[in-house]
């Protein structure tokens, strides 16, 4: 008995990091299909997100079932509690996946970005995906160093959303307010991604340690 | 034993009905802070801000005892689980407050919003607080009529939202880039901090009914 349910918290635990891959691959694509208007991509990005939020319902009742029938504590209540918060966190990441797919769709043919901003949003997207993946590595291992790093990338991701409004208000900015509009809400969507994988992340270190690290800044 | 754990789960949803109308109160001084370019009342929300993030450690925290100590099943399982969720939106609501807030603060003494645009925050400020008391409401009452009210109340904070894009694209926009990326910035906030106020309320229908209403359009 005890035997299956440490296989039912493991398997939550996996199904939670394989959520951080798929939004990750959600983000890769969405990032793709904003930087080369490709309107296919951005299709499946939004067709896929349905998938993303069935997963994560599934998720949920499973850690409900776990709280149901098992009655955890100590750790393993800390374990059900966060997995319930995570699978929150990393559906939210898909939505902000499938947000900066929409804008891809929505000016495809034209470009979303002046071409000068491209390398900007590529480096938002490379960091994000990275932060996906780390979170379900984080996940899975519950490696404390590697929880860790997020913190970090997250800072650079910061730094990218940050330089993005030095960008948009130098008076060298000619592409007018349409596209300081769109690159004003692309840059919250990737900054707002890194955020809920740090929470992931934040949540495992209180799953191993007890504690909860400070606070995000938002 | 039974009476004290009922008690337990009252004070709990006591304790989140509470905290909406904290945050309803901050939205409310938030938005006068950003139509009146009013330094202090902005500082008022920021500083107390932490007081919002202690109550969520707080309730998640008696959730968890709950959950520890009692095995709750069921609706009482569906009730401690909806109040973690609760507690984190809540919380969230408070730092979309706090951002409005924060927007205020850094143009001070210049005004956010071109003379034009303020009736709209206003009108958005209004219903945002109206969605945070009614959230409450429903926390204390299970009443599912309210509940429906809120969705209605957020299709109108989603047509304000939108209706502020048409006017920043609109080629009468005289005001350039800067006011632009403010204000889609705080169009958003209002609009994720309506979701929220929505999303406590749907928890409180899965408690009641046992089944989740569709998703929210994010």
């Amino acid at each position: 008995m005890r035997d299956a349910y440490q296989e039912q918290l493991d398997n939550l635990a996996d199904e939670l990091a394989g959520m951080c891959d798929q939004v990750a691959d959600a983000m890769a694509k969405a990032t793709t299909s904003l930087l080369e208007s490709d309107l296919q991509l951005a299709e499946e990005v939004i067709t896929s997100d349905i998938r993303i939020d069935e997963l994560r319902a599934n998720a949920e009742e499973k850690a409900f079932a776990l709280l149901a029938l098992q009655a955890p504590v100590a750790t393993d209540l800390r374990t059900v509690v966060s997995a319930i918060h995570g699978a929150g966190d990393i559906e939210r990441m898909g939505d902000l996946a499938l947000h900066v797919a929409q804008a891809a769709r929505r000016r495809h043919p034209q470009p979303v970005l002046p071409t000068e901003i491209g390398p900007y949003f590529a480096e938002m997207g490379r960091v994000g995906v990275e932060l996906a993946h780390k979170a379900g590595e984080v996940i899975r291992t519950r490696d404390l160093g590697r929880a860790e790093e997020l913190e970090r990338d997250d800072d650079a991701m910061d730094d990218l959303h940050r330089h993005m409004f030095t960008v948009l208000m130098d008076p060298a900015w000619t592409h007018g307010v349409g596209p300081a509009v769109d690159i004003t809400l692309l840059a919250r969507f990737y900054e707002r991604y890194a955020d809920h994988a740090v929470a992931v992340a934040r949540r495992i270190v209180y799953v191993v340690t007890g504690r909860m690290p400070g606070p995000l800044a938002v």
